[in-house]
């Protein structure tokens, strides 16, 4: 059932016990919307908790290292910036029942009530409103959540999606206390050192097609054993395909353990990432989105470059 | 003259042949201030127009491709984001007698009526209260410049500077039309291809000392040859080793085409970089600084590596 942020409100206040699922492989908007939410029901006496299927990645830890984790048997369970039930990972099977769902993917598919908001660039904006509605004065550490997803959604405020109200928020989250600079510095300013040698590796992999209009950089399992690094890490490499002048389709792909393969495609408007995707089973969104392989790295990008092609040529047509 | 807003707007009203320069070397927040400064004195019927000592790189060609030069004599002389007259470079000369400065440096000599506000990120935040001040509508041609100065000013709202004023006047100038995604695009997300190519080099360049925490990238002239690129696009390499962990002192080395190199400094807290520059005859500020060297390269690295040593090592014995 599709509802609105008044709605979810009330059905959060309605329940308690309540266990908030973010996706697998966390990144800052689906981690930010579940502690920002976390912390809000705890405000108003709430029992909760935030799970994910995978490790956390340290750089997040101030999300949450003054939450004290607790057990117990959940009443209610919410899913966080989770388009799909297949996204949460191995967590999936564990909860097959969602009770609701807060999210901001044109792919949702709608598996609980639904909260959904396509157009806002940050499921934290729309969890801003949510806490708002819930009636909790967000403090500092709310703002510190809700901030993360805001600026790790938007490319720290940079991407096209981006709009006044977003800035409008990350103002009001900054008097509330949120730590913007630092928050920043660690999202954007900070590369490990295993991060800066497979970057290396994956700038010397990239390579241009269809005019220079297709960049694809191959991130294979050597490369992880060569730099110490590893997919966590892999996060911050799909937007370098895009920056280069002329390019219109940047695809990354990730070869997996076992020799299967998943694809990052960022794009500027000539070329529908989502629409893209799915082509291969995947979704996102119209700039940014993924889809999954079964063949290998080479296969994967025979197959995606000539789908390009004919994408970025039919476009060509329309535009002329 | 110290004045405050409501004065500027005031003084600016009373004077027509308004003359705005710009600092030499220009950036988005000195165009911005002073295209969008100009736009909204001719809203209101002055004469008026925006010059600089040096060519205006191509990017910021959208601040003013719609307004018409005009020649005049002028009565009123505007100088903005300029902390020092010498900093007007060759205009400096020219224009002896500065009637107003609109301006956000602490190291500002006060050498006109002078508008000052030193904990503001950018300047383009001071204008948009100035023409607010002069009652004009801001439409999308200002907010676009506004936006622009901003967005360049704060790294993308990422520094720590960044205050919620910042992020509520980008608000309101989104509402008023100023394309942020475009904006920011061609500010951050524009690499040329031979850019591209020389980044990939110089990061396959890139060598650590001392524990890791010197990174050192050299750029030689054969590398400009391999990839199209230029000592003018050298300027987005230097942040580049200061990014990754641990690392205290970046250092880029420039080879010159008569075989002598500049180094770019970048450093953290525990050395500064105007000190370590000072050594070698050069200066700059306390994280980013700059020197020359009569040597080659390798020379010149060996000398700089050195020298870290012995700073951080001292720095480690006082820390301890």
């Amino acid at each position: 059932m599709k509802i609105d942020v008044t709605k979810c409100a009330e059905l959060l206040k309605e329940h308690d016990n309540i266990l908030i699922l973010t996706h697998a492989h966390p990144d800052g908007d689906t981690l930010g919307s579940g502690f920002a939410l976390c912390r809000a029901l705890m405000e108003i006496g709430k029992i909760c908790a935030v799970i994910n299927a995978d490790e956390i990645p340290k750089k997040y830890s101030y999300l949450f290292d003054d939450i004290v984790p607790i057990k117990f048997k959940p009443d209610y369970v919410v899913a966080v910036d989770v388009a799909t039930i297949n996204l949460l990972g191995e967590l999936e099977s564990e909860y097959p029942h969602i009770d609701l769902c807060i999210d901001h993917h044109s792919t949702n598919t709608e598996y609980a009530d639904n909260l959904l908001l396509e157009d806002v660039p940050a499921n934290c904006q729309i969890m801003y409103d949510v806490i708002n509605a819930l009636g909790v004065e967000i403090n500092a550490g709310i703002a510190n959540c809700l901030y993360t997803g805001l600026t790790t959604d938007t490319g720290c405020f940079r991407y096209d999606s981006t709009t006044a109200q977003t800035y409008r928020v990350a103002a009001e989250l900054i008097e509330k206390g949120a730590e913007n600079g630092r928050i920043n510095r660690i999202m954007f300013e900070t590369k490990t050192k295993t991060y800066a040698r497979l970057e290396r590796l994956a700038l010397e992999s990239m390579r241009f097609y269809d005019n220079e209009r297709v960049a694809v950089i191959t991130i294979t399992q050597e490369m992880y054993r060569l730099t110490g690094s590893n997919e966590q890490e892999t996060e911050a490499i799909a937007p370098l395909t895009r920056q280069i002048e002329g390019v219109e389709v940047g695809i990354t792909i990730r070869e997996k353990a076992d020799g299967t393969c998943k694809a990052s495609l960022r794009t500027h408007n000539m070329i529908n990432a989502a629409e893209l995707a799915k082509c291969f089973g995947g979704g996102g969104h119209a700039q940014a989105a993924a889809c999954r392989f079964d063949c290998d790295v080479k296969e994967a990008r025979r197959q995606l470059v000539e789908k390009c092609g004919e994408l970025l040529n039919d476009g060509n047509n329309l535009h002329q």
